[in-house]
């Protein structure tokens, strides 16, 4: 029998944070500190309205954009949040999670042998996506003395007559960092000087700390080369409803919504429903877990700091990013290490690109006792190392 | 600014169901024979489950592929229905409907060029999703002289040495039509001689009357060649739960775990709770939904038949396809002169390819009632048209 697999999808790793907890899973008394989820259960009336809608027999599909509904109120929050009036008609799409939102935006807007730049570390899935769309994912490397921000110098030098899209994904997964407005005006010029798109993975935008969210798309000339990524799990602890959107130019939204209609058909109706309740009374809840999160978030600077760990101050997501190589092993190293002697588990850095080797991915979506006795297992493990 | 989209995304037309219905939505007093989509209500039980889950605040992310428990499940199923042992952990995996799963598999199998088998008339999905996975769709052309079954002559026909999958799809939308075990054995005997694969749409199984269905993956040699779809859209009534899963060999199934991974994650969280007590518990919903089909398919062929409408008779799905050319006009002349002069809805059977032409698609997901009424204004509107 000959061989029934494409010669891409075999050339594509399988992530490297899977590869890292199926070893986690098999071990009961390991703290994992690695999940990229919210501890929180999605809050009671958003729960409440889904019920709702299931004891009402609302169980057929959506129009395949989703329902005019939910994209109304996602284009009053948009205009809430950033400043930017979206049509709900055919600027907004409501996709399964921001996910497939990446992958149909890739696939819409991608021809053979488009480079599609990706600042790492980032996302584990930009670079398949891009690959399964038949892009060439081209990497820029971060670096953490820039606080893991886009340069301008480094963008530039990486562009050829072949980039069409560069993907910024801010706040950071894995490290949390944020780029303010004028970072960012200075990659806006390159944008539109070199006529390209961004796709911005805003999924994070909501929680950020002591510091203003910007979106790429609010500054001049960007509103009609940028499509935002965004949705509900972090924001709503809201992961497994599947429910993410995208904002953008109708011309690419509409291409967005053929690709959907036939790969997808539409979003589930719940999670829809439930959405339109988040988005109409769930800023308190929000509120609420930003605060919480930001608490774990000083607590475990402070950590750092007393373990003499350095690590820059990431004022997004729910990550912290430090370095390890003082130790003088690789970040795999290190996590491995790190679970067989202490049953900590964390994410080796470099699972986010080649950049990312000599740091560790620390998730603080966990609570204060978690984070507390993981932190002192991490703290005797490295005080062991260095003597 | 330079063009956003890519080239093949503009060459895919959106559907030809759609257009229609964007038309029909405008229009409050048509009845619509038209939509794809069970009538019932997920049954109660089952929504039960799913709110029961979200009570108990269970809202993050399942395992990639799916909760085990619902994969173990899905394996039982098929083992009663099918005959067939799939290994839960490797074999299935659980999509967002079985539309992501055609995807994924066309996405994981072909490289460019690969040619794929495409029955027509059939759902209007394959073409554009082999095209946005790098193949080439090749139309073959079924008949009503053999109830729109696939003949081995034209199978044979069809095959170049590029010609990688078959895409068979029975119960057949949207002819109704469905394909005997000695049927389908003229079919695998090809398959297996000319080394191809076969993708096979069962998403209609458990809806056949008077006929058992066979799946083409139970004959000598063509389980390791054959991808299943399933799910639970059709069978349940739970189009809006958005949930489906692929059977097949190991390797095959890996791989779009891959993909589904990076892509969209995992299926809604709610939705696999639901389908768990589905296949426990669902089978006498199964039946009892399948008995009123039944008694509607058998008073639309009456119908038919008192109308003097040629149309075969369909042993599956929900949907009869009576030929229409007797009035000298084109399936979407004919459709849409009766939407305009007797406000009924149908899908005229050239949306499913060049050879549905002449023939139109009545669904019969809708109560005797509506389709009574629907059906005196159809018989009106030929009446005058023979006239």
């Amino acid at each position: 029998m000959r061989n029934p697999l494409s010669d891409r999808i075999l050339e594509i790793q399988p992530s490297g944070i899977r590869k890292f907890f199926d070893i986690v899973s098999e071990m009961p008394d390991a703290i994992s500190l690695g999940v990229g989820e919210p501890d929180f259960d999605t809050p009671w009336h958003i729960r409440e309205e889904a019920i709702y809608s299931l004891e009402k027999g609302i169980t057929s599909y959506t129009s395949n954009a989703g329902l005019m509904e939910l994209r109304s109120e996602i284009a009053k929050y948009t205009k809430r949040h950033l400043g930017l009036t979206y049509h709900p008609k055919d600027e907004v799409i409501v996709t399964v999670g921001g996910s497939e939102a990446i992958d149909i935006a890739l696939r819409a807007m991608l021809n053979p042998g488009d480079e599609v730049l990706m600042p790492e570390p980032c996302y584990v899935s930009y670079l398949p996506c891009i690959k399964l769309a038949n892009g060439v994912p081209v990497s820029i490397q971060l670096k953490e003395e820039h606080e893991f921000r886009l340069q301008k110098e480094q963008l530039l030098e990486a562009i050829t007559d072949k980039t069409k899209i560069l993907i910024l994904s801010y706040p950071n997964n894995p490290t949390g960092a944020i780029m303010t407005k004028e970072d960012l005006e200075d990659i806006a010029k390159v944008v539109v000087e070199k006529d390209l798109f961004v796709i911005s993975d805003e999924i994070y935008a909501a929680l950020t700390y002591g510091r203003e969210h910007t979106s790429i798309a609010s500054l001049p000339g960007m509103k009609e080369r940028t499509i935002i990524i965004n949705g509900f799990s972090k924001a709503y602890a809201m992961t497994g409803w599947r429910l993410g959107y995208a904002l953008g130019p109708k011309i690419i939204i509409e291409q967005m919504t053929k690709i959907h209609q036939f790969c997808i058909m539409a979003a589930p109706t719940t999670s829809q429903y439930a959405a339109v309740t988040a988005l109409k009374n769930g800023d308190r809840d929000v509120e609420e877990m930003r605060k919480s999160y930001n608490e774990r978030r000083n607590y475990l600077m402070a950590a750092m700091r007393r373990m003499k760990l350095q690590c820059f101050e990431p004022y997004g997501a729910f990550y912290i990013f430090p370095c390890i190589k003082e130790f003088g092993m690789t970040s795999e190293e290190f996590a491995t290490k790190l679970l067989e002697k202490e049953k900590v588990a964390v994410v080796p850095g470099s699972a986010f690109g080649e950049c990312g080797e000599g740091f560790i991915r620390i998730s603080y979506a966990y609570s204060i006792d978690e984070l507390k006795e993981a932190l002192s297992r991490v703290e005797r493990f490295i005080e062991k190392l260095r003597a």
